[in-house]
């Protein structure tokens, strides 16, 4: 039995309740697991990429933050239940079971703003098969979503070879997928947002001046970038390609002084028109004066502006549709299971046979590989005891023990994280041409597990 | 002055405010703006996109119930004042603003449900400046990806020619973007969601049964379907490719009997395997049992299966990614303006002149034309008033009037018009392959505006 749609639909209340963000057939899957004995049975499931999106040499871990936010909200209130059960979704002793629902096991992963390559095992949920295979849809739409746009976004900040890039894509997505666009891609090292909301709840900087309206909003030009220097000082960027571009910069050095902040550019022949801007400031004095270009920027359009006299980046668009690869294909998988639900029955790895998506079975944990220089150069995945060599690291970070979250941290530190991961990669990591994953995933034997 | 993100990170709270889900120049422009005296200019700024995703023949039009839903929301609480302030984002005077703000303008738009072409003015706010452009970002971001889903979802309703399509993709998507894009699919015409919030919060219906991880619970693939059947009946849909295809469906009709709902194969060569499965099932009887199938299907695969037995689909990374046009590419632009902030000045049609990116100055209206077959051929849009053939319908619908939000209405609604927009285009609209759009867009003057 399915609702259907009223014709009166009043304001809806999102709530900040997680525990609906979930396919339905985990939850038939949970009442019919009740019903036949196997929902207490202990399970691991772990989630990880087949492949890397085509031609891509390496992915980056986001959303851990998000997804601890969201199991601690993974909570079923009374409207839910209400829903489930009055839809005939779930049946009333399941009913029970849910709302009586926290999630009591085990989690670890590859910490944000890791690298992560093909099979890297990059979280692994330990718990009965009942709560653990709840968190599927989460944890795959959070990660799903959150690595791609920081596997895109990392690439966009090695072409920019440490120019500053504005994160300004909220317009072209989702409104709330906007705002964990910018907390990724400030976790891959965008030096800003535009996004106010990823400002005021994950304190990523941000960065706005003017657009094209509040040009045309005013009398001339001139009185609009008086208006924008009156507000918000010398300092300030001043949108220069309103009209016509040379007179612009002529009005803004004018009005400005040489102490102009910035100016931006948002289209034409970017190239082109920074270097011709660039001269016109010098010939005016205006050599401090920053240029900031955007327009449809992409990882190879800010490449190929590495020769020209650019200062910073805007990047919208491609930021957020993951630059051609807008999910990050994570598969959340049954890997092990007890044939009983007693806490130290043995595990039995599984794994299913269907034509072309095979996985592997078993508990994985994976280790970087380091050679004497300091680069890595291997994955290794193991489904017993990892054994590290003395460079080596290993990957796995505890999240949640026993329920509880533990493995909440700040941004930078997530930030500084890829900053290392990424400089510890061999040098055809950050090739933007396609490529083999820069790591090989090497599917080893460790000790046996403690 | 902007905000670090500090080492300490409690859990997020997200809120249900939409004010801050805007990009930072809305609110610089609208400080500099009250500083120079034109923010209460009146203000027209209309959505539209240049172009369609290449080679589309239509795009359509969702979300506009969700966006009246988040002006409602668009309020500046303490809390995010304080944060604008703090980190001087906006000053005092302009905090005081924003805190008494409510949208007090108007809003028209075409309907949600309605097919839209390049350059058609989908969305027209008028207002002062101030309180017209602080809706861009969210208009955008609501617009843009509930449009390209929608876009991308009725292609697929349209190559499946009848038979049902389950919206899965919730996995793959941001967990809030995935209620969207539920919603989206179900106006462009697909049956039901895996997702269960678009259940609760939107009234879509909602299917799902199982997934692999059920049947690696169980000790056998016959325990898994006997536990399922139990819970969920004999109309239930069994996922049989986790191990051998035809042995599962030996199993499932042995177990089910001739009335099993269904089975699903979510691997291999689909359209060969629907094949030997329907030939397996009508050989053990069970001519009613039906086939869906599943995986990485986009409305091309669709089409590639319309002559094997398969009753239907299930589709997901390609419906939440908008199969290849993940956003709409809407944009948010002033085309119009007063030199004074009096409700009778007159209104001035304003457009930047940047290469490449031109746009049309003044408000705008639009005209579905339709020929005596009850087919329509063109897509009149006019800065004047309309003036409408005896079978033409207008296109604008008022949605927003003085503030108040007239709009709302049920999915069901936009549902039924999306059908009907589909049926009303040439035969050309709802082709696959790469082609102009099914309308051409003719600018004309219209009578004058009243």
């Amino acid at each position: 039995m399915v609702p259907t749609a009223g014709r009166k639909v009043p304001l809806v209340d999102l709530g900040d309740g997680t525990a609906l963000l979930t396919d339905r057939y985990e939850l038939t899957m949970l009442q019919a697991a009740l019903g036949s004995g196997t929902a207490g049975r202990r399970a691991v499931f772990e989630v990880f990429a087949r492949s890397l999106p085509a031609g891509r040499r390496y992915g980056v871990i986001a959303g851990t933050g998000r997804l601890l936010d969201g199991i601690e909200r993974f909570r079923f209130d009374a409207a839910e239940l209400d829903y489930l059960t009055s839809n005939g979704i779930v049946d009333e002793p399941t009913a029970h079971w849910l709302e009586k629902y926290r999630f009591t096991g085990n989690v670890w992963g590859y910490a944000e703003g890791e690298c992560y390559f093909p099979e890297s095992p990059i979280l692994v949920v330990e718990g009965t098969f009942a709560e653990a295979v709840l968190l599927e849809t989460l944890a795959l739409s959070i990660l799903n979503h959150d690595c791609a746009i920081a596997s895109a976004a990392s690439r966009m900040v090695q072409a920019a070879q440490g120019r500053p890039i504005i994160e300004m894509g909220s317009r072209r997505a989702h409104e709330r997928a906007a705002v964990a666009s910018a907390r990724a891609a400030y976790i891959a090292g965008f030096a800003t947002t535009s996004n106010l909301e990823a400002g005021r709840l994950y304190g990523v900087p941000t960065a706005g001046t003017s657009a094209h309206s509040f040009t045309l909003l005013h009398d001339s030009e001139r009185h609009a970038f008086e208006a924008q220097l009156a507000a918000l000082g010398e300092s300030t960027t001043l949108l220069v390609d309103t009209y016509d571009v040379e007179r612009a910069v002529r009005t803004a050095v004018e009005l400005a002084g040489p102490s102009l902040g910035a100016v931006r550019i948002d289209s034409g022949d970017l190239g082109v028109m920074a270097r011709r801007v660039r001269d016109q400031l010098d010939s005016l004095g205006a050599h401090d004066t920053r240029i900031v270009v955007t327009g449809d920027l992409d990882e190879f359009g800010i490449a190929a502006l590495a020769a020209a006299p650019v200062d910073g980046y805007g990047v919208g668009t491609s930021l957020v549709t993951g630059s051609g690869a807008p999910t990050a294909s994570l598969v959340y998988k049954l890997v092990a299971r007890s044939d009983a639900p007693e806490d130290d029955a043995p595990m039995r790895p599984v794994a299913k046979r269907s034509t072309g998506k095979p996985s592997r079975g078993g508990r994985k944990t994976a280790v970087r590989r380091i050679d004497g220089h300091g680069t890595a150069f291997a994955e290794t995945v193991t489904t017993g005891e990892p054994i590290p060599g003395p460079r080596d690291r290993v990957l796995h970070v505890p999240l949640v023990r026993n329920g509880e979250i533990i493995g909440r941290e700040s941004l930078l530190d997530a930030r500084e994280r890829h900053a290392r991961a990424i400089a510890e990669l061999p040098p055809t990591a950050t090739q933007l041409s396609k490529g083999e994953p820069a790591l090989p995933t090497e599917f080893v034997n460790g000790g046996p597990r403690r």
